[in-house]
C-alpha cells in the first residue's frame, strides 16, 4: 500500500511546494488586529484545500480567529491532526532578505529551502500532513484511517479561544490519538517524537523597602536597600551544586528510565556545538547531570528580568524604594506548579528583613507534559519515522513549554504525539524564516508512513 | 564689640531678606546651558554686593560659569568663605506652589520661611555670611579679620572648573582656614559643625554570559544566566551581620573616640523619626552599631541600580545575555578608594563562573573627609554657635560626600569648617525649596559671633 503513495509524493513535490507557497502568501499574523482579514483568508484557504481532498470541512468562528475543522474517511483508528495557520509578526522587516510574504524556494549551501514567514512555523509543517493525505487519496482513492483536521489561528497569540472551543466541541473532537506537527527533528539525520515537555511557572516579585527613593549618602547604612534584599533572595534559590533550594521542589521529579537514558546517550548530543552557537562552553546546570537532562528532564529556576534603582547612563546615588524580578520555573514530571508557587512565595516572605514588603504577580502556571509511550501508536510511529530517515527516531524532551499536548489530554482525553521536521536553524519567530525542502518532502513521506503504520491493526 | 553687631543684624533683617530675594530672582541653573546668562548675572550681582561692602571683588572667567573672588580687611586671621550661587533645575515645575524664581516670605505653621529655588541651597546660606560682614562693617567701619570670598557657579553641575581654578590661583586663595556654608543644623535647636564626610566609590559591573538573549525554555538549565551570577555577587558583599565582606575593606575605618561618642549620644538622635519619615522602623546597617554610626562613621556598600532581561509589563521567557548593576561604597576614615576598587573587582572576578565575563565602569572615587578639630578655630566656632542657639553645637558627620572640603585641603592646604543652617525639611533639589527665616536670621548672627570668636587672638 505504502510504496505507490511514496512514489506519488515524490512526483507531486513541485505541486505540493506550490500549494504551500500559496498559503505562505497570506499574511496571517494573529497578534496584530490589522491582519484579521488575512487570518480569515488563511482559514478559508484551508477549508477549500480540505474540501478538495473530499473532507467535510468548515471554518468555525471563535471570539478571536476562526478554527478550521475537517473530517474524512472511516474506520479505525481515528486520528486527529493539529496544526496552526497563524504566524508571528515579521519585525524587524529590514532584516529580511526578501518579502516575508513573497515566499521563495532558494538554493543554499545546505540544499534548497522554502523561505518566508510561516514556512517552518507552522504552515509548512501543517501541510506535510495534508499532503500525505492527498497522496494517499490520489493513490488509493481513500485514506487508511478516519482523519480529523483541527487547525488553529491563534497559536502565536496565546490561543485564547482554544480551550473553550475544545470544551464546546468535545464530542466532535473525539479521536483515538492526536498528532501534532509543531516540533523539530533531533538533528538533520534523526527524527524525533517529543514525549516530555517542561511545564512553566511564572512569578514576579516586587520588594518595597523605604516608601520613597532615598539619597544613598544621607540614608545609606541605616535604611534597608530592596535591591540587596532581592539579590539575596535570588542567590538563595540555588545551592552551590546548581540545585534549587525550595523545600519539596524536587517532589515529582523522576529519574530517567534506563531505556530512555540509553536512547538519549545514543543521540550523541553535541553540547559543545549547542552551547558554542551562543558563545558558551560549559553546561551550567545541576552538577552530575548530562546536558540533555538539564534541558529536557530537569527542572530549572531562571531570572528572566530584574530592575531597580537607576539604570540609565552615568550614576545616581539613589537608594531605591523598590526592586523587582521576573522569575520562572521550568517543571518536569509531576511537579505541582501551584504547590511550588506557594513554596516559592513562602520562601521569599521568610527572607524579608524588617520593613520590607513583597507583592507577587502571577504570570501563569502549567505542569509538565509527559506523553505515556505505553500507547502502541508511539512505537509504530517511531518505527515508521526510522524507516524514512537516516538514523532511528528518538523519544526526546523539549525544554520549552508547548501546552497544546496537555490540552488534548485534559480537555479531550486524548494522548498526543508531537512529531515535526523543523530544524534549529529555521529562524522561526525571526527574520528570514525557512523550512528545508528536505524537511517538507521527507515530512510528507514520514506522515504517509505513519498513516500506514497506525492503520495496520 | 559683638553686641552692637547683633543688634544691627536684628534691625537690618528685612533689608537683608530683601537683598536675598533679589538674588533668588536670578534663575542661575548651572546645569542647563539656557541659563548661562543668568549664572553670569548672579555672579555680577555678587561682585556688586561685595564691592558695596568695600571689598575688592571680581568675576573670574572659567571654561564654565564664572567664579566670584573678593578680598576685604587686613590682619589675622585670614578667613576664606566659600558658597555657591548656582541652583538646581526646578522640574517638575507643576509641583511648585509659586514661581521658583519669584521668591516669597511666607507664614507657615512652623514660622516664616523664604520660599524659592536656591533659598537654602545655597544662596540663602551664602548670604548669611555676607550679611554678617555687612553688619560688622556698618557697626564698626571694618571687619575684625581679613576675609576672602570664593563663590562658585558650578556646584550643582559637578564643579568641573573648581580644581583647575584652585590650582591656577593657589597663591591668591591662601588663608588660615576655610569656612563653608552648605550644610545643615543637626536639628532646629542644635547647630552643627560637620567634621566627617563619607567618601564615595562608584562602580558599575556588566556581566555577560551567552552572546545573545536566549529562550529560557530551550536553553534554561544548560546556559548560564548572568542575572543569577550578578545576584550571587551582590549577595556575597555583605555577611549576615551586615558587614562588608571584601578582604581588607575595614582597613582605615576608625572607632569613634570617647569624646565624640559621648557628644553623639548627647544629641539624642531620633532614629525612629528619621526612619519613620521614609516608612521604615529598623536601622538596617551593621549589627551592634548606633544609627548615627551607620550614617556618619561607618562605611557602606549599596546597590544604586540593577537591570537585566525583560522588565516591561507582562512576562518574557528570556535568558538574557547581560545583567548590570551600579554599586557604590561610602567610605570613612582613611579607607583607600582605589585599593577598595581593586579588591572589589578581584572579588567580582573570583565569583565569575565559566563563560561569564565582566566589564567595569569607573564612576568616581573620593576618600572620606575628616576635619582635624585640633585647629583651635573649631572649638572657638563651636562655642560661638552654642551661644547663639538653644542647644550646644555638635561635631557631626555627614553620610553624603561633599568634596569641597577635601579640595581645600588637597589643593590649597587649608583646613575647612563646614557650618550651615539648613534643615532636613528644606526641600533642597525639590519643588518648593525653602529656608527658614530663623535659619537666615540666626545664621547671620552665628557668623557674626564666629567672626568675633576667631578674631580674638
Amino acid at each position: 500500500m505504502l510504496t505507490p503513495v511514496l512514489a506519488r509524493i515524490d512526483a507531486d513535490l513541485d505541486q505540493a511546494t506550490a500549494r504551500l507557497l500559496d498559503l505562505l502568501r497570506i499574511p496571517s499574523i494573529s497578534t496584530d488586529p490589522a491582519y484579521k482579514p488575512d487570518c480569515d483568508r488563511a482559514a478559508d484557504w484551508l477549508v477549500e484545500d480540505l474540501r478538495s481532498l473530499g473532507a467535510e470541512a468548515s471554518k468555525r468562528p471563535t471570539p478571536g480567529h476562526p478554527m478550521v475543522v475537517g473530517h474524512i474517511g472511516a474506520g479505525k483508528p481515528h486520528l486527529m491532526f493539529y496544526g496552526h495557520y497563524d504566524v508571528q509578526p515579521v519585525d524587524p522587516l529590514e532584516l529580511w532578505h526578501n518579502d516575508p510574504f513573497d515566499p521563495q524556494v532558494q538554493d543554499t549551501a545546505h540544499g534548497k529551502v522554502i523561505r518566508g514567514r510561516g514556512s517552518s512555523d507552522d504552515k509548512g509543517q501543517l501541510m506535510t500532513f495534508v499532503e500525505a493525505c492527498r497522496a494517499w487519496i490520489a493513490t488509493h482513492g481513500q485514506l487508511p484511517a478516519r482523519i480529523s483536521f483541527f487547525f488553529e489561528g491563534e497559536e502565536e497569540s496565546g490561543s485564547p479561544s482554544l480551550i473553550p472551543f475544545m470544551q464546546d466541541n468535545a464530542s466532535e473532537l473525539q479521536a483515538d490519538i492526536a498528532l501534532i506537527c509543531d516540533t523539530g527533528l533531533f538533528d538533520a539525520e534523526t527524527p524525533a517524537i517529543t514525549t516530555m515537555l517542561r511545564g512553566l511557572l511564572g512569578e514576579e516579585i516586587i520588594i518595597t523597602g523605604p516608601d520613597k527613593d532615598l539619597h544613598s549618602g544621607m540614608y545609606g547604612g541605616a535604611a534597608i536597600n530592596p535591591i540587596r534584599v532581592l539579590a539575596r533572595i535570588i542567590a538563595s534559590l540555588h545551592d552551590d551544586a546548581g540545585r534549587i533550594t525550595l523545600p519539596g521542589f524536587y517532589d515529582g521529579v523522576p529519574e530517567l528510565g534506563n531505556a530512555l537514558r540509553a536512547q538519549w546517550e545514543n543521540l550523541h548530543f553535541d553540547a559543545r556545538a549547542f552551547l558554542g552557537d551562543v558563545g558558551l562552553t560549559t553546561p551550567a546546570g545541576e552538577a552530575g547531570r548530562t546536558p540533555l537532562e538539564m534541558l529536557w528532564s530537569r527542572p530549572t529556576c531562571e531570572v528572566n528580568g530584574i530592575s531597580g534603582g537607576y539604570a540609565g547612563d552615568g550614576f545616581k546615588t539613589v537608594l531605591p524604594s523598590r526592586a523587582s524580578a521576573k522569575i520562572s520555573f521550568r517543571l518536569v514530571g509531576t511537579q505541582d506548579p501551584l504547590k511550588i508557587r506557594e513554596t516559592f512565595r513562602a520562601h521569599v516572605r521568610a527572607l524579608l528583613p524588617p520593613d520590607c514588603t513583597v507583592a507577587f504577580k502571577d504570570h501563569g502556571a502549567g505542569p509538565a507534559g509527559h506523553m505515556s509511550i505505553d500507547n502502541p501508536a508511539f512505537e509504530k510511529a517511531r518505527k515508521a519515522l526510522s524507516d524514512e530517515w537516516p538514523r532511528p527516531a528518538a523519544y526526546v524532551g523539549c525544554g520549552g513549554s508547548i501546552p497544546i499536548a496537555g490540552y488534548f489530554k485534559t480537555y479531550l482525553g486524548l494522548d498526543a504525539m508531537l512529531i515535526g521536521f523543523g530544524k534549529d536553524d529555521d529562524l522561526i519567530h525571526s527574520p528570514n524564516e525557512k523550512y528545508d525542502l528536505r524537511s517538507f518532502h521527507k515530512g510528507i513521506r514520514s506522515w504517509a508512513r505513519i498513516l500506514a503504520a497506525l492503520s495496520e491493526q
